[in-house]
């Protein structure tokens, strides 16, 4: 399992890298998608079960990216699926420079679909263009329904909102209903998806959503 | 209940305003603790909890911290404690100019201890110093046990680390002992205070805590 160390670009432009990154990935077929979250919102856990699911139908890989340690990236690799660790210097983001430094190191060609498990934030990850070809955030149950109200930028730049540990329900006060509701007001165009990766509920959902994303990415 | 836009501080030092800050603070025999953890850890819960429990032997009061929304400062004003919202700008942190133009907004005289709910994250809050007099971290037990392996520097840099919500250990994969040799590890100093502000376990160790803290800073 491979450890980058990366720093911060020194480009003038994280737009344009972010465009030439999305362009490169287009070229090659592959769908890059960039997921944030607050730590311990289940990142890892989610794309095991999806990659678990997904096998045979898309060949995924996926890049970690940290501050430190290289946990994640090894519970990924046990599954088979190629997985890299990248350390951000003590940055709270990536950038679409420090995107393509871990993606050169990578079997991007042979590859359908990559996730960015980007720095567990849900501020400064919302503001950087790294480059994916789509944005999809994660808000765990226990972290509240009220959360769109105080990060409205991530949920207002994400195209998908992956609601997470539902099968916790039972012990958190998650009003369910109000959480989309405050979500779409921000981004009408918002697709939420609520899983529990741990019972399987939902997961359909979100799988059919990356297959059809996938294949829409290739095709264009 | 009031809500103040602030906009990053201009002085070149955050280090020389954080001293002043404290400086002033300790003329004013109030204390004021930095309080830091990602979203949704719980952290207004456990103020309500605290401010409850102390009613009538410490005041307290809350400086809210957020990018956007006040639904936290409502929350803890309904309790009739003093609270203000502040906005920071889009910012991931407070730093200490921002945290002492809240401060001329308050009652800073007449109160023992304030506490300044940081914007929710485990990164940036952690490289600012904000003037505190003590830094007070809240890590929520469905964030998992790893934590302090990913976000080294905010387990280091605190001098007390909450583990909250234990009542829902039942349901998730959380190892205390594991957690508090990960943390101890990087801060052999660390105060640790396994809590639950829903059932009441441990809130007597924690709020025992806050009374020796406040009237030892009152005292030197």
């Amino acid at each position: 399992m491979k450890v980058i160390e990366l720093h911060e670009s020194v480009t003038a432009s994280n737009d344009r890298d972010a465009d030439a990154l999305r362009l490169w990935m287009k070229e090659e077929g592959t769908l890059l998608i960039n997921l944030m979250s607050s730590p311990g919102s289940g990142k890892t856990t989610l794309l095991s079960k999806t990659i678990e699911m997904l096998k045979g139908r898309l060949k995924i890989a996926v890049m970690e990216a940290d501050i430190a340690s290289a946990v994640d990236a090894e519970r990924i690799g046990k599954l088979g699926a190629e997985s890299i660790q990248v350390h951000t210097d003590g940055m709270c983001h990536m950038d679409a420079g420090m995107t393509a430094e871990g993606l050169r190191s990578m079997d991007v060609k042979d590859t359908d679909l990559i996730f960015l498990e980007n720095v567990g934030n849900l501020i400064c990850p919302a503001e950087f263009d790294t480059g994916a070809g789509k944005k999809v955030m994660i808000l765990s149950v226990p972290e509240g329904d009220d959360k769109p109200l105080k990060y409205p930028l991530m949920f207002r730049e994400s195209d998908a909102l992956v609601i997470s540990k539902i099968d916790t329900l039972p012990y958190f006060n998650f009003d369910m209903k109000k959480c989309e509701k405050y979500a779409r007001e921000l981004n009408p165009d918002i697709h939420i998806f609520p899983v529990s990766a741990k019972s399987g509920e939902g997961m359909q959902a979100w799988t059919d959503y990356l297959l059809a994303s996938v294949s829409e990415w290739k095709k264009k």
